[in-house]
């Protein structure tokens, strides 16, 4: 296939067309992502995330830019959780980009999280399949942390990054408590707030007790990311993480966790796409309006539809 | 069944052990909820969401204080996005209630959002069909507004209010921009902040353009919950809205809507239960082994695992 051999060779435009083909589920993505499968495997996959407003796309930039530097190549997949509604990215992602959008070995995609079968995980999944068979180095993946879709995409990645700032409210802590379980590192951003000292401590400790669990005990950085103040520890960290996983045989493990949840992700899409096809569909409306008409309840008329 | 009829009784135990089993997705619930379905449809549903940090469980508490002044019994249903990593509720949400959960015409219920086979939306709406069929005049659900599994979730409501505050940040504004299509009711609250008449005259226009569109225009309170300030308002406009939803046909339309994703939830959720058991689960091991292995890509594998 054409686009695919142009993309092996690293080409942006084949790789955004690639791209849209899974996130509207046309019948292409599929059939190329099957192609591709063989060349991937060979990227180092993070994950960033924390409540909206603590800079996690300036940091996303830092980064980018550091590794640029190192000579690695960088895709960035930023999940926008608006865009069920507007159908469209956050305007700061797509313009915030543009610098670094002509350099070749940057590749930035935004990406909705509505109406996909299997999730926006399914689609972020595929997406960074497309940007590791592309040749990137590392793929980015920033998300805000809250819902039940967006926690899957933990499954997606090696390295995980939890952004915080000083100074924010109960319930931002309470969901930092939850959310704390996924950090491989921690990042206090908008450091030259007061209260850094207090939040550092206290996710110290839980990097504290996340290492009587198991050996890599996650580093908590405090950065300026508007400055670029603190960036290169953040990315030594990164390296630092990816070398005890493949020491570690966690590497390994990650791996086959990614793929079972892929897979998983793939067969569940694929079965209900054939299950509201042709007939049943006639079916299902029948019986949905026997339910409506509370003729029927919706569990006895779900085992009649699926009998057939 | 015991249970059941002591549900319909308003036996709020009754009501907790039902929620669980759906929760939990044990056998019983399905059973139970079928033997439900024709008490329920007579609960008007409200759904409440915002950033975190606004004030939305404040206002779910003094909602709930002014609606059982006027008689009116309410359930409350709070969805923690927190819980797909603690297993638990945010601990505020389980606190704050214990005055209202003496009274017998309340009933309160945090849901994690982990591991529910069809989705937060399924466990929410069915533990709403359990709290219609006890006999609750309202059932309040209250969730964070982000993440493609809670956006579902506005299918299951008959009148939806969106909370902000003033003086967030981009991030926010732009969550916000995505989320404005879906309220039914606009709540400024902490209204003692800076910043108020800016937001009231944002979100105004938003009404004025929602006002072309349908014949209700969304009504923009502003509150102080910790105060009790501009609840009665906002209780009005929740009446108001329902009268709206009645005369002009919508409430029956709505109602269709809720049938049918909940229909589609149901027959998604035994699909997936039907098409991994038993042999089929062996195999699924089989063939993840092979795609590990790269002997084969996982949409091949898919589609070799639903042939048979």
């Amino acid at each position: 296939m054409e686009l695919v051999d142009r993309l092996l060779k690293g080409d942006k435009r084949a790789a955004a067309r690639l791209i849209s083909s899974v996130e509207n589920e046309d019948e292409r993505a599929a059939e190329v992502l099957r192609e591709l499968y063989k060349y991937t495997g060979n990227t180092h996959i993070i994950g960033i995330t924390g409540p909206p407003g603590v800079g996690k796309s300036s940091l996303v930039d830092r980064l980018t830019r550091a590794f640029r530097k190192k000579g690695k190549k960088v895709g960035i997949v930023a999940i926008d959780p608006t865009s069920r509604f507007t159908g469209g990215a956050i305007l700061g992602d797509r313009i915030r980009m543009t610098e670094l959008a002509t350099d070749e070995g940057v590749f930035m995609r935004s990406m909705g999280t509505r109406g996909h079968h299997g999730g926006i995980a399914k689609a972020t999944t595929e997406a960074t399949m497309v940007l590791d068979a592309m040749g990137m180095d590392l793929v980015i993946v920033e998300t805000v942390g809250a819902g039940q879709s967006q926690s899957e995409i933990w499954e997606c990645v090696h390295t995980s990054i939890l952004v915080e700032m000083p100074g924010m409210g109960d319930e931002i802590q309470a969901l930092k408590a939850g959310i704390l379980e996924i950090g491989d590192i921690f990042v206090v951003n908008k450091g030259d707030l007061a209260g850094v000292d207090q939040l550092v401590k206290e996710l110290e400790n839980v990097a504290e007790y996340k290492a009587m669990e198991q050996k890599w005990k996650p580093p908590v950085h405090v950065t300026i990311a508007t400055e670029d103040k603190g960036t290169d520890e953040v990315v030594s960290s990164i390296e630092d993480h990816l070398g005890y996983l493949k020491e570690s045989g966690e590497y390994q493990k990650r791996e086959e966790e990614r793929t079972r949840g892929e897979f998983t992700r793939i067969v569940q899409a694929l079965l209900l796409k054939k299950a509201f096809a042709g007939e049943k569909s006639e079916k299902f409306d029948q019986l949905l309006k026997e339910i409506i008409e509370k003729k029927t309840d919706p569990f006895t008329a779900a085992e009649k539809l699926l009998e057939e």
